[in-house]
């Protein structure tokens, strides 16, 4: 989305470990203080993470970005409304069909509007999702009273810097380091495991430092300033529905929520809310049927209950048994390796959690956007190619890549930006060997009825030559990487001109990777595409794997390209006389 | 200097690689049109370059990053100004010896100020350095007209986004990527070697379209957009001096003029300015002799006239010859290894070109501040230990290291911020070698008349304990790097507590390094340090590298730290009776 510098520009803390804290095993001092019982990464090797840490940033700075990045764009948010009531209908009004009943929170002004969506990102106490009496499932009957609190401190602790889970005989605590000195404490105050549980229990600042102090013994803490401050109470909750009518959806906390420890709370909603745009303006702009929406729940709900899965399998393998340091090692160190049965259940559970958090573990079910052996585009021969390491539904894999225009380097699951377009990453392999295959890859796009033509822009002949991204469609962008060093590319001549215009977006497949340390072409091994022959990569507008297709000779890898996007998009593709054959 | 960020917010075009284009060798098209005869990368793998590429940014947006940050620290810049006349009188005034002349440019204001120093910067036709009576050398008496033209082209030429050097038979042109789609162009309009030279010679626009539009055949060239465009003459010049009385100095083009080529202009002002500034402060706030100010000409002057046989010798080899692609390769592959009789002049030019345009290659002489066997402090053992890769005067090697308080990966070059500390790196090796070392190293900088102790800040007890940099002393910085994984530096236990007051900046040498794929240390084996038992490098705060000390138990360490800073600094240091002894 193009908002990383300014979010970085905030000087967010990173996490690149995470220390874990327990009672003293042995000794005389047993019952007594806390010692360090191991650390871990929290994007381990094994992950191919571009960015190996946890960023962590005050939400509200957060949210300013995407704020001014919207402003930009001529969108002005209006704060604080909120919604006194909704109705949605589209049979009375088939292009506006919901009615909004807006009020300023003050109360001095109110407004009714007619939109074409709702979106309901309230919170877990969400007044759409009541109005739409949407159930909650609570996954794990246990819910938790939290303190947190912000600030800045002064103390002998020694990972004050670092994320660290504390167990200890007075309670347990959550460290996050955060921006400009601050440190954030999760405590729990009370769960309803408690014999005397109230959820509507409540502490001081006073009585959760007092807390915070008796289970950081023997190091000593003082607080020189508190920035914020709250007691929640939570459970793992889960919204029965996303929508009901595909007009009005629900999404971040007012479907799931969980404990905020692994901090997955605003990061969730956020690819709930990405998920839910660029189908609404694939719909909406006249490329996908309506029905794309109905993949919105599905996709979506399913990771949230992932989500809670593991949150509560975290919760647990933490307060049964701190892991050993053996363990956090072999677990950390096992980069690139093939998973081997003898992993127990404990570098198991590590990997999924750190694979989930960082995002890397999101994985979308079969659907008409992510292929699978029954989606209509299976019955090519050429889908998904053997060999392929890609798995449809999950996000592309990183790759540096040499841009043959300019000679940068660059993060080529980066080039493309997230402006609604679906992404094809035509592998080109040795441009000797696919010289025909990418002619004939060009020539059956051009073709009438084509997934390409039949989006083409109208206005395509008068698009400056600096349009990068989409000079020939608004749905398309093509990106061409040859296993080749860059010095041996010519552009004009190894590529047809329809993938030529792509100037921009031609690479070179000649980075060194650390995963691929003997591969001459890393990029097109971690795909796990043929070397000479390549292949061509669907990535969905939201940066998620839709399908792979071997790039041939002849009209099938566009007919097989053809039947992935028929399977969801507006119009009838394919020529009539390659159907019929 | 932290505006790493801000700059690179504007997008900057990122020159990776240079493409040499001339016209064909052999074919019936001989002499007709051009054709790429090489590339080479702007920083080759043999520098290990933190950053390697070039980046081009319009001067104003640089200059406006720059002013901001001197705005966010007070200090207003106010413009047009200009100097109508000054004069310099230290007896008559100690203090605010420069009497300056200030005129508003538009005539309606002028003042009269008292200055400590007046620094001219005001490029190569400076008044100051008029007035001053200093001479210009030219060293190459050859001189050019230029014309440089910034603008949005639509081209097919494929290296447009390159930085290109192309000869032609219709004359030779450069090509400057640049940021939002421009593309600087550098046209040589005549030369003092033409029959009929005119230093005033002229030519407009459409002159230079029309002669790059011959110069590109057989590719086409047409402007959408003019931004900026200029004739100058210019010649190789060098000031005679660079001061007369160490209050009036002169930097940038008013001391060192020569072609635009190398983009060194503005660098190399930057770095005079650089230079001077931090000397300015040492002497100012009380740290260093008045006599500190003497460095400043003769290691930027030496750094000019290296620039101008540089801008000389790069010059003639391109006229003379273009570099065949085999020389290219065998240049710029030849990462790491060492030198060998067998290199060719091109390829040694090549080299020399490479560090000089990234940075790398500045090295200033032996002085008080660069230490060499001539230096004071060259009486003890222990400087510049056996094996050591560092050279005084030049930058510090860049190393990727683990910050152990957050686990952080961190630039160890970048740590220490531009904010005229000198930057103390204790390279610690083992912690169990060194205990007793490390343990000798603060006892002894704690004694009185220490280079430590004599420039303590007098506020010392009252510093907050999130101060990073500067808890005891204004004037020095600790890093404390341990050969060590992180996870096994504790650092109340293994670090003495003045050092450990140091605790954001003590890090564990345990990244891997592709220069030093092997070591287990990585950073101490690219400083040339031994891995069990260190070194201190003491680092300038301009980031040159001053003296290396080897890490001793008693105090021989501190002893010849105290003799290097004594040289330069206004206290004697050192005990009588180390003295005597």
């Amino acid at each position: 989305m193009g908002l990383k510098t300014a979010i970085m520009a905030h000087k967010p803390a990173r996490v690149y470990e995470v220390a874990f804290w327990d009672p003293p095993k042995s000794g005389k001092d047993r019952s007594k203080g806390i010692v360090r019982t191991g650390t871990w990464a929290s994007c381990p090797g094994f992950i191919d993470a571009r960015y190996p840490f946890t960023t962590l940033l005050h939400q509200g700075l957060i949210e300013r970005v995407f704020i001014a990045d919207l402003n930009k764009n001529g969108v002005q948010i209006q704060r604080p409304w909120t919604i006194a009531g909704f109705t949605s209908d589209e049979k009375a009004n088939p292009e506006y069909p919901v009615t909004v009943q807006l009020e300023h929170v003050d109360g001095t002004s109110s407004e009714t509007i007619q939109a074409r969506y709702l979106f309901g990102g309230e919170g877990a106490r969400s007044f759409i999702r009541e109005q739409l009496k949407i159930g909650i499932k609570h996954i794990d009957p246990i819910s938790h009273v939290w303190g947190v609190m912000d600030g800045v401190v002064k103390t002998d602790f020694p990972d004050i810097k670092m994320k660290c889970t504390i167990h200890s005989a007075h309670g347990s605590i959550m460290v996050i380091p955060r921006e400009n000195n601050m440190v954030r404490l999760y405590i729990q105050i009370a769960s309803s495991t408690d014999p005397d549980f109230n959820p509507r229990k409540t502490a001081t600042e006073e009585d959760v430092q007092a807390s915070a102090k008796r289970i950081l013994q023997p190091y000593s803490i003082e607080w020189e300033r508190v920035e914020w401050y709250s007691v929640y109470p939570i459970g793992q909750g889960l919204a029965d529905r996303y929508t009901l009518d595909h007009r009005v959806f629900l999404g971040g906390d007012a479907c799931h929520t969980h404990s905020p420890k692994a901090g997955q709370g605003m990061n969730t909603a956020f690819l709930d809310a990405q998920n839910l745009a660029w189908k609404i303006h694939a719909v909406e702009s006249g490329f996908a049927k309506r029905s794309l929406l109905e993949t919105y729940e599905p996709e979506r709900r399913d990771v949230a209950e992932t989500l809670l899965a593991f949150d509560n399998k975290y919760a647990k393998l933490f307060s049964t048994r701190p892991p050993a340091a053996s363990e956090v090692e072999a677990a950390g160190n096992n980069a690139g390796a093939e998973q081997t049965e003898e992993e127990n259940a404990f570098i198991k559970t590590f990997k999924e959690a750190c694979e989930f958090t960082s995002g890397y573990g999101v994985a979308y079910k079969p659907n008409a956007l992510n292929w699978s052996p029954s989606h209509p585009a299976a019955q090519s021969p050429l889908v998904h190619p053997q060999g392929t390491k890609l798995r449809t539904g999950r996000i592309l894999k990183n790759a540096d890549v040499t841009r043959v225009v300019d000679a940068n380097v660059v993060h080529l699951e980066q080039e493309i930006p997230l402006n609604g377009s679906f992404r094809l990453f035509v592998f080109a392999g040795k441009p000797s060997t696919n010289a025909q295959a990418l002619r004939d890859l060009a020539a059956n796009m051009v073709k009438k009825n084509s997934f390409y033509s039949s989006y083409a822009r109208p206005d395509a002949d008068r698009v400056s030559h600096h349009e990068r991204h989409n000079p020939h469609s608004m749905f398309y962008t093509i990106c061409t990487i040859f296993a080749e060093k860059r010095s041996s590319i010519e552009i004009s001549r190894d590529l047809p001109p329809l993938l030529a215009r792509y100037r921009e977006h031609v690479y070179a497949d000649d980075r060194w990777d650390r995963l691929f340390p003997d591969a001459s072409a890393a990029a097109h091994a971690k795909m796990g595409l043929d070397q000479e022959k390549g292949g061509v990569v669907v990535v969905r507008p939201d940066g998620y794997v839709g399908i792979v297709v071997a790039l041939e000779e002849g009209s099938g890898t566009v007919d097989a390209l053809n039947a992935y996007f028929g399977s969801f998009c507006t119009k009838k593709l394919g020529e009539i006389t390659a159907q019929l054959a």
